[in-house]
């Protein structure tokens, strides 16, 4: 597929094709406990035990195994310190391309193994923005290499819809799906979804408090970025992009907001609950149904858990 | 079914049909990164999403199902502090009868509650053999409830083995089937069904070093008791059974020992690989491979994931 165009169901379908043999279809848990505790039924899909850990996976084949013969000769290029890292350099593996990874240079070891074991290649960087441009056009320049954005590109876009496509082909009663929101890749691809097959279930999405761009922007329909965010939720640091938020505007039925301490202890119901491990991105939905943000009282609600890969030896409790 | 003959296939089978509506058939999960640092391919059955979070609601299901009409009236009763007393609890509830649980003054809270949440009758009693004991006749004298014996239990222990007997059924090509051993419930269900259904997988089951009276007592052929056992791994503090032991001498191939650095770290390494929570004793088997207690060097293994319920303020890493 190309980049051009805002995907519509065929070029979702396209992708769940395109990536189906490199992905998991993960699995939708639940608990009734924690169904009785909130007062909803809840289910859980859990890309938590998707390839690398996290739904970044979806996109980033998808948008690998969309390129050009003529792309493929010089490989792909990114700049994240995050899951959208290791599953690039994934999928690259998987193709027999190349994958050129720019981090910062205070990226955490155990984030640079990741990348290394799927044989990206890294260049580090000073951590700010105009560091990262930089070196990101410099990388192009001289490889060649095709930029895949972690968020702000439509095959990225149409990869992570096809969790949520999943999803309500294996419960199709739900009446709301929530995902987490940061750069709104999984949020714009879950509302394009959940529109064209399932135009009765509402699109939440949840952010934390302390980065509460995409709250602000949805809300004003203007683009606010995000502000010295500061949240456990580490995936959600980052601002709406220039393709996702007009998605999000037109499709998503609400954002809400939730505390960083009811973040922590709705991550830690899930791990008690169901016995998984997610990060604390994840559990940004389940605490916004703690601080009741909205109306889900007997509701069938799905939400996306979006990754479990957390440092251990950094557990909030 | 009664409990005076040790079970064979047909009563396994029959166990089985009967807990199957009031059970999960738990997953299979696997990581190939796990399987590349190990050096063989492994499977688990992920008894940490059973009800009750441990695949001690099979034996206790099989137990409470199996039970007279006259017995019935009754109910049931047992010593436990620990996941038999909550799945004995939730079985009889479900089949709307009484379960008298005897538990130790000094059980943690947290156990306490989840057996109340399934309205069983609690009876607390002194932290010793004999207390507890006595205290468990006089409930029967009273109540003329039915004991159900955490594992030295022929029901308990047919229960048990519909476990290893889906295992078998979804990955028929295992070499060995791995498990932990404490009472001997799980080991012995595993074994008989393994023996009838699979005759070529071999049957190894892991011990703490520091609770190592089943590797003791297989090895000298002669019961030996658990003496001030003294290990993170809290479910398999006990001794073996006078039925289980018999059965575990006959059909078992192999028992092996870890030390407790090892098992920490393999519970770290199956949290950290496949994003599920398991408690210390779960990790027993695999710590033994990554002690190199046997040879397994390219064979396919399957671990039996004996459970999920674990204090997360208690986390050793």
């Amino acid at each position: 597929m190309d980049n051009l165009t805002e995907p519509d169901i065929d070029t979702i379908n396209q992708a769940h094709n395109r990536i189906k043999n490199y992905i998991h279809r993960t699995p939708i848990h639940s608990s009734q406990l924690l169904n009785k505790i909130i007062g909803a039924e809840i289910y859980f899909k859990c890309e938590n035990f998707q390839k690398v850990g996290a739904f970044k996976s979806r996109g980033a084949v998808n948008a690998v195994y969309s390129l050009s013969e003529d792309q493929l000769k010089y490989g792909v290029c990114t700049h994240s310190s995050g899951n959208h890292a290791q599953a690039l350099a994934r999928a690259a593996k998987l193709r027999n391309i190349k994958a050129f990874i720019v981090m910062p240079e205070n990226s955490p070891i155990v984030k640079v193994d990741a990348v290394k074991q799927y044989s990206g290649e890294i260049t580090f960087c000073k951590p700010t923005l105009e560091a990262r441009e930089n070196t990101i056009k410099e990388i192009i320049k001289k490889t060649k290499a095709t930029e895949i954005h972690p968020y702000n590109d439509y095959r990225i876009i149409a990869g992570q819809a096809t969790a949520a496509k999943e999803f309500i082909e294996d419960r199709p009663e739900l009446d709301i799906i929530m995902v987490p929101v940061g750069g709104g890749g999984l949020l714009s691809g879950t509302a394009l979804a959940i529109r064209f097959l399932s135009p009765k279930t509402r699109v939440i999405a949840a952010e934390p408090e302390n980065a509460n761009d995409a709250y602000r922007s949805f809300n004003a329909k203007k683009f606010y970025p995000s502000i010295e965010p500061k949240t456990i939720a580490d995936g959600l640091l980052t601002s709406l992009g220039t393709l996702t938020f007009p998605i999000i505007i037109k499709y998503v039925d609400q954002i809400v907001t939730v505390s960083e301490p009811t973040i922590i202890e709705a991550m830690k119901l899930i791990w008690e609950r169901l016995k998984i491990i997610i990060e604390p991105s994840s559990a940004v939905p389940l605490a916004s149904m703690m601080e009741n943000k909205f109306d889900f009282q007997n509701k069938k609600i799905g939400i996306i858990i979006s990754g479990g890969n957390i440092d251990l030896n950094k557990v909030p409790f």
